[in-house]
């Protein structure tokens, strides 16, 4: 058996189930220390990280990623025990295979053949590594980026082990990611009985027009590189449960993930000025989850493309689709950011899986990128 | 102290918070056996009710209501405990003075002075009273009123005790009730995640326009006798509760009081008609609460606006607003209707009462109308 799978099935038969880091970050700060690198260990709260540095020179290239997983649900329902590792028909099973031990372990092993080959490499190699990804994100990556800002330390290339790929392994890098934005209203009515409406003021039958409104407009359509900005509402809520009373107000939740097309400022404004129009009595709370960012060109993105085309003689494509990751912390720094990492296909969910192949082949990938950016020859 | 209100104070002393009974139509049959009558008790399930007939023949006079009470809620927000009356400043306080024991007392006492007065009255005089007015009516005026249409019992004249009364006993007579339809709706779309709305469909989202559709729609302008139907949403919900999941399913239930400008099946075709032209995948299950009725004139009208006439020296109004009665179950067999009460201001509140004066008030009206009716000369 070949070493990452070794280490991916030590990853994985620690139960780091967020916030929980259960030992990762140590396992992989001692495989680094072998390699030369210096470890920082930074807790806050209950969440453990770990900002990991071989060399003191910039350019500084970065792996980013998280030692926590989401719960596993129904242990029942799982074919396999989620955190014993098992191998399957060329596949290993188990919570966190795929989001992202799978990355991890591929990161390490990666890193350290390419320190063997190029002792004297160019720049500085450095691990961002989190346990609140799945998570609040409030201890993890954004708190390490404020420290290392605070000591002006800096990345020039970040790559995220987030499993970007859809049906096999490198045919998707992420290159950016669409801002979210939430927003929590409550709309104001007069509670009062159905059979004295005059009595009444109804929050659904003054909400429903500037809701329908809301989730009919075309935001923009998007660009090159963003799909077009989507309006979702999560939750709605409005009544006492009696079917004989007119509610006193309803409450909404939404959400936007929205490209560089419009700013959430541009949002912010345009749904006010939708429920001003509509003559609502509300209030809005706003939640600013992150801003879009793109990394359109560059060298990250030109030894990332380069690496999977010299591995799998594919051609990857460049998206900015699907969730929020920590990507969103590194970027406003200044930093090139992208994304690669395993097939998402069975990620949060029962009989989480990875093709061993495709771990192998991402290390041979993220060992390539090392090579492309900081090989001195 | 009057006998009226004697007999309100014991009335309010037992506990009869619905369904319970509390020995109230006892006391009630006892006081009318000692004027004639004939007493049936008919119980079905956890409801008391008392059917009791003074005569053979038509036409028949019925008082009709109810012992049970609404729970008094907390009683250290009222002045004085809510089940031992007490008078202040000319107003006696208990849970049920208004709603309905005040008229209840006023029924036995007028009852009493007009037999004594008339021994050989015209017609049969009734009371028909049940115990779950205030709970879900199942077992209470509905099965009386299957018993007596089972073996040809007819009432000709109905006069319900509900407080109808706005500013001073005897102001309003309700002549008549609306419709009240209920819909219990659930508009289906598919659950997902908000960065990825092209794999979801947003019910709230489909189920928007619809509902400002059918918030603004005119049912109808009502006529000389019931106001314009309306349509109200008394509760809404959808979501997870998490804030980046698209719901699956919203849950919208609504009722509808409706004048005799329209039906119930009309209505149900309008909403299902407008459901579909938006394309909405739904369900929608529908409960009628009672159909709309008015004794807009006749022999009852007449006499209850004179007895109020000969009492206040006012004209009352005739209205057909408010919320339901049992009026809606006895109207059907063909009776003529009304509701005749004290005032409703407290009604289903904190610290109940009513005016003492009121009480024997009412208790002259009640006489009056049973001597309009059926006084021998
Ligand atoms: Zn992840
Ligand atoms: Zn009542």
């Amino acid at each position: 058996m070949s070493e990452v799978i070794d280490i991916l099935k030590d990853l994985i038969s620690r139960r780091s189930v967020t916030p929980e880091d259960a030992g990762c970050q140590q396992m992989m700060a001692d495989y680094l220390k072998e390699s030369g690198f210096n470890i920082e260990s930074m807790v806050f709260e209950d969440t453990t990280n770990m900002w990991a540095r071989k060399g003191s020179e910039g350019p500084v290239f970065c792996f980013a990623g998280h030692t926590d997983v989401v719960p596993s649900g129904p242990t029942e329902q799982w074919h396999t025990p989620p955190f014993e590792p098992t191998e399957i028909n060329g596949y290993l099973h188990g919570r966190g295979t795929a989001d992202m031990k799978g990355s991890l372990a591929a990161m390490l092993v990666a890193t350290k053949r390419f320190v063997a080959k190029y002792p004297n490499h160019k720049g500085s190699i450095a691990f961002l590594i989190t346990s609140d990804e799945e998570g609040p994100f409030i201890n993890g990556t954004t708190r390490v980026i404020d420290t290392l800002e605070a000591r002006n330390e800096k990345i020039t290339w970040a790559l995220v082990g987030e499993p970007s790929s859809t049906h096999k392994v490198g045919d998707v890098i992420k290159n950016g990611r669409r801002g979210s934005l939430s927003g929590d209203l409550v709309v104001k009515g007069v509670q009062g009985h159905v059979a004295y409406p005059h009595l009444a003021k109804n929050p659904v039958h003054i909400a429903a027009p500037a809701l329908a409104e809301l989730s009919q407009i075309q935001w923009d359509k998007g660009n090159d590189y963003f799909p077009p900005t989507s309006f979702q509402i999560s939750n709605v809520n409005a009544g006492t449960g009696a079917t004989n009373v007119v509610p006193g107000e309803m409450h909404v939740q939404f959400n936007f993930r929205y490209s560089t097309e419009v700013t959430a400022e541009i949002l912010v404004e345009r749904v006010h000025s939708i429920l001003d129009a509509h003559g609502l009595e509300y209030s809005l709370d706003w939640t600013y989850n992150g801003l879009p960012f793109l990394t359109d060109e560059g060298l990250l993105v030109e030894a990332a493309v380069k690496a999977i085309e010299d591995t799998t003689h594919t051609k990857p494509e460049l998206l900015t689709t699907g969730g929020t990751s920590d990507g969103r912390f590194i970027a406003p720094t200044g930093a090139q950011v992208v994304e690669l990492g395993p097939v998402n296909a069975t990620i949060h969910k029962i009989n989480e899986c990875v093709k061993i192949e495709d771990i192998e082949l991402l290390t041979d990938m993220y060992e390539k990128i090392l090579i492309n950016l900081l090989a001195n020859d």
